[in-house]
């Protein structure tokens, strides 16, 4: 009895005295610390590389005395490898730590539990990055923050590159344990998601469809989203009562999008666009009883799917994985400026698509219930302020400010035009020179909860129309260092140099001289090519404009297998042996291509995307291609699954002379709607005696591909049936073309497409 | 300036000094002391008949101040004919009124908003009584009360006899004013809703599926249903976190149904059958995140969709209109005593019908994440405790607690068998004797929450499986006084007497003298009729058993016109003219007609309903119908909506001789899952010579019934292809039955049905 009193005590001495600080040196001494970790200890990793971790936390921390597993020294510790880190106590927090040259380990490299049953409450991941740790695979999907249980956290990290499929930041709400979450997202910093020409490519999802019923009550707040561009939507909200609030999205190709869920808040986001490119999105509205309020647009110009607002038409009774209708959502007190069509309703009605679809797919229930109230539009020129994709009857316009007149505002009172001008904040941000008082606002049902404008201004004493009140002392910056960790995560930058290459040289040796960004200079006329050439860095092959640098292919199968970075060919000759590949691009590719000023012939392939790869930009300026069986062949996605290989192809003065078979193939498969969808550019370009041998009978052939222009071409004596068959319903255009003896363009309004849900 | 001043002056005092009580004598000056109302107002009806009200309340009460409108004295004040209560305030208070003789003026008889955008918020509806108060159309749909708003209150109040269209109280949650609603109904009794043969029949909805993501949280709570009969879901709950608590259902002939909506409480209700009737419901789970605890089930033997616990199978991504899986649902301390199958898994599973449904109505998608854990269950001897008809892959069984074993449980570890005897609390309420001290409890996640059992002991400090523990004092009682009004609205009643009627009287005379359950004796041995007689009561028509009483029908086109009652007729020999009808059910009759013992011949038809009636039940014993063109015709519902004509049709030891054309067409059309479904048993009863002239070839034509038995009977030259087609997915049966050159029995296994949704 006595013995048991002594151990019960001490056991109450350890437990109530510990609050000691680990260092580890390797895994198994963090594994270990781990393991025995006690409220309020902080492990510390030790500087250096940490390979394959497989960290399971299952211990936990109390409120005021949480367990810390950080850096040594911020910036110093590096998480590479296949990695794992699961979490499945309460009060725990990662922080400090750096993932680079690595990938998840499963389904995620952190995740907020460690079983079903065991999830996470109350844990912190902080202060972290996480650059470029994507699954070679692009098809392996994965998630690198993984959200499961309540109260758990991301803030302060930074984000970026993330090119394989899945989501980077994945909220589960499957199961009771997980839902009623108040999770926060917050103070991050959200770098480029490159485009990976494809679905599942958001940077943040919250829930699914099949949990879109559940309360999330997820936070996302003050963080920056900078040139996120995986797929059509930036933040996929899918379930019911988040808040996303005072986020800036710059220069992001996708929207803000409420795809599933109900009663979600909106407010005081900032959307910056570049006035030229359609591809930045806004917020695109579908269900019921969000509140969008005090946003700001600047320079957006997207259409339909990425208006500035998108409010969709619905599925009637739609299934759950699609769309419903939109009703009781309340638009208020945002501001666009300079964005051409700001406001664009029932986007995605698709009632003409009747013959081609399921009845299940057609979008005609009209949005409902829906008011725009108090709002501010200022813009110059055009004449295309709303859009209505359908009949608009449910949505209420009412005392909207607007510094002009267009045709498209014919809605009863629902805007007042007067030109004012504006006043500059920031390089972006604009409001109203004054505020006209004669405006009265519209004083909805609980229009009194919109307290605050777009910089915290309090609504209640001066209110205006509009994102930003404009009465009061402003003091904004937009500055990127108040988004992720607080620590220098920035490799530094290195001067590009140039390395001359003979033709008696090594090639493969000199290729791991060259660091990423230099140029490799051609400095003979005749080179002969023996083996294949690995291309997995951004480099430039340049011969001299005035020699005829020719680089003859004879032994090599495949010249270039083009792994990642971006590769620039200028001034050469290639020449094959028809029986091998010019440029492969390999399964794992993200690449840029360009070739200017090269002639090249006599090749089986000139490029050939392997399944998997993805071309960012394929240039091709001042070159010709001939005599070969196939030009430029990215077709490999086949399976219909929204992939395709390249995002931007352009050809600009080119000409391509005897190439039999595929001439351009460019293949988008599979009814969907998240992606930009590929892009060809063919600009004042010959094709001469081609497609002999083409069994498809279309010279340019563009499968699925949205935008396409073929312009200022000429077209003599090729065998086909079609030169290109135009996707009318999309962006398909041709003009200015000249055609002797090679078939015609056909157009096409509805494509038959495989359906992927 | 000074007279603006003491104006001002004057109206501050009256408003705050005013807290009158007006009486008011007829409409125009209800209305008119409504208009003028002032928070503390009180407004007395006269005693005596209100008719045709059409009351608009724009005025609000304040907190402790409402505006009460109300009886001068309980029970005394009628409110009658077509009438329309709309409150568009805050605080106001409509009480003591005995709303009867009458129907809804519009969509609704009380009606919680006066506008879409004036809706009530924090009015009540207290201490009323609502007898029979239906549109005598059936197809005409309204609601008695409507809610719109937040924080309204239906309680204490007697609420019988719906008979039309639509459910009797109706929470509408549309619009963002009508949502997060905290309304109440409360301490009600529901008295008996009729049978009606149709869909549409509910006692309470809440939301609909348009508006099933709506956070509604409506507490139905310590209300009595008895009889409510009225379709399959007593209760329909079509949105989120509402909470049913504390409820009685007595013998009603539906379920408490999830239908739509999800995270719904469902906490300590009581539902009592009376171990013979297939046709008492429990409750029946879809969607997501219910919690159902604390619930007793008496002697029901349901099944399928009407089983004591259904958990149903989903349709995968359902449509919004039809059924989402069950997910996250927990099913914890319950108490089944005496139910024949208490659980069953997987209801509504029909991967079967394939064929004949579309894709969208197949119902494949198991529970999943469903915990089933401390539960009791008493029965006596069957071996089907679980019916499951699907695999069951997604339910959990943990420690619950059963008297016996079965080939049915199999679940590892999920039951534990134990003989054990109850103890009575009331006369369906039992407890375990003793409550088994080893068996372990499970304790899922946040189990803690549920704290108390059926009569609100604690569970944290002592706890038990099952709704009731067995460790306090338990006093008890099943009261109905204590549901409903606190005044007598119940009718007096009146001793049924008996009236002569010689062959010489006239008949609407007497017929006018006679009440309600009256008998009228035919003392001659012939009368003739020469008009139409209206039923519109109960009444017994009799003669003497050893008269052969005759009861020619030269002169009239149809000699009973049934509107309402119940007719029943005994030793009589009715006759027609070949031209006429003998019984035509009304299009607004409920109705029942017994025939006893009677000989019936020459009538072109002998039992007519027309579109709209509805018989509760037709009973035709020792009674012989022949000679005649048409038998018993109820299938004026063509319009395939779910609609029929008879509930229950009983034909025992009757003779059909000569009927040439409709035997016997009984009808029921559209795919419709809301209704016990049509009844038909022929038992003993020959059938020769008839179906000559029929075109459909069937005999008994049943289309659509769901239970049929045709059993010991003789069927001799009848011109048919069929004696009766079996549904065999349903409950259709023959057996014993002799046929003589009269075509067969077929069977079908699924019907081709119209879909209705």
């Amino acid at each position: 009895m006595k013995k048991i009193l002594i151990i019960l005590l001490l056991v109450g001495i350890i437990s109530s005295c510990s609050k000691k600080v680990v260092l580890v040196n390797d895994k198994k001494e963090l594994y270990s610390a781990v393991q025995s970790a006690l409220p309020g200890d902080k492990i510390l990793l030790a500087d250096g590389i940490w390979s394959d971790l497989k960290l399971r936390v299952n211990v936990s921390g109390k409120k005021n005395k949480p367990i810390i597993i950080t850096a040594k020294n911020k910036g110093k510790v590096f998480i590479e490898g296949k990695t794992s880190i699961n979490l499945g106590g309460n009060y725990i927090i990662i922080k400090d730590l750096f993932f680079k040259n690595g990938y998840a380990r499963g389904s995620a490299v952190i995740r907020f539990k460690t079983h079903n049953d065991t999830v996470a409450n109350y844990c912190s991941v902080i202060n972290c990055v996480f650059d470029n740790f994507s699954n070679p695979d692009k098809y392996k999907p994965d998630h690198w923050i993984e959200f499961w249980g309540r109260h758990n956290e991301l803030s302060n990290c930074y984000i970026r590159g993330k090119t394989n499929q899945g989501p980077t930041v994945r909220v589960f709400l499957k199961g009771n344990r997980n839902i009623w979450t108040y999770h926060q997202i917050k103070n991050n910093y959200f770098a480029e998601r490159p485009r990976r020409g494809g679905p599942h490519g958001e940077t943040i999802q919250v829930g699914s469809s099949g949990t879109s019923m559940t309360p999330a009550y997820v936070q996302i707040s003050n963080n920056l989203f900078e040139h996120c561009n995986g797929e059509i939507e930036v933040i996929s909200i899918k379930s019911n009562f988040n808040t996303v609030e005072n986020n800036v999205f710059l220069l992001s190709e996708g929207s803000l999008v409420l795809r599933h869920g109900n009663y979600n808040t909106i407010n005081k986001n900032i959307f910056i666009g570049d006035g030229s490119s359609n591809n930045y999105g806004g917020i695109r509205v579908i269900n019921t009883g969000h509140w969008i309020t005090n946003n700001y647009f600047y320079k957006l110009r997207g259409s339909n799917f990425r208006a500035p607002l998108a409010i969709m038409n619905g599925i009637p009774k739609s299934p759950l994985n699609r769309y419903n209708q939109v009703t009781d959502v309340v638009i208020a007190y945002n501001s666009w400026i300079y964005c051409q069509s700001p406001i664009q309703i029932s986007v995605g009605a698709n009632n003409d698509k009747k013959d081609v679809l399921p009845k299940n797919e057609i979008r005609s229930a009209r949005p409902k219930r829906t008011i725009i109230a108090n709002n501010l539009i200022y813009n110059q020129s055009n004449n295309n302020t709303i859009i209505e994709y359908d009949k608009v009857d449910g949505v209420r316009f009412i005392n909207n400010y607007i510094n002009r007149t267009d045709s498209s505002i014919y809605h009863n009172n629902g805007f007042i035009s007067s030109s004012f001008n504006l006043i500059e904040i920031d390089s972006f941000l604009y409001k109203p020179q004054q505020c006209d008082k004669s405006v009265k606002l519209y004083v909805g049902y609980e229009f009194e909860k919109i307290s605050t404008d777009l910089l915290g201004n309090n609504r209640n004493t001066k209110n205006c129309y509009g994102a930003i009140l404009d009465n009061y002392e402003i003091n904004f910056n937009l500055d990127k260092k108040r988004f992720g960790p607080d620590w220098n995560y920035l490799s530094k930058k290195v001067i590009p140099k140039s390395i001359n290459l003979s033709s008696e040289d090594d090639f493969n040796k000199k290729l791991k001289l060259a660091n990423n960004n230099d140029t490799i200079i051609l400095t003979d006329t005749l080179y002969h090519m023996n083996s294949s050439v690995v291309i997995d860095k951004s480099l430039t092959f340049i011969a001299s404009k005035e020699k005829n640098t020719v680089w003859l292919c004879n032994r090599a199968d495949t010249v270039f297998t083009i792994k990642n970075g971006k590769l620039s060919l200028q001034n050469i000759h290639f020449k094959g042996n028809k029986q091998n590949i010019l440029f492969k691009a390999d399964l794992s590719g993200r690449y840029k291509l360009s070739i200017e000023q090269c002639s090249i012939d006599s090749f089986k392939n000139i490029i050939f995307a392997e399944k998997g790869s993805f071309a960012d930009t394929i240039l091709i300026v001042n070159s010709s291609f001939s005599d070969s069986d196939n030009g430029i062949c990215l077709s490999a996605e086949t399976d219909d699954k929204g992939n395709y290989n390249a995002e931007f192809v352009i050809i600009q003065n080119a000409r391509f002379v005897n190439i039999a078979d595929n001439v351009i193939n460019y293949y988008r498969g599979g009814y969907d709607e998240s992606t930009i969808g590929g892009n060809l550019i063919v600009n004042e370009t010959e094709f001469v005696n081609c497609g002999n041998d083409l069994t498809h009978q279309t010279l340019i052939a563009t499968n699925g591909i949205v935008n396409l222009l073929i312009a200022n071409c000429f077209f003599k004596n090729n065998k086909v049936k079609n030169i290109a068959i135009l996707w009318k319903e999309k962006n398909n255009y041709e003009k200015n073309n000249k055609i002797v003896n090679s078939g015609a363009f056909h157009s096409i309004m509805h494509l038959n497409q495989t359906l992927m849900y």
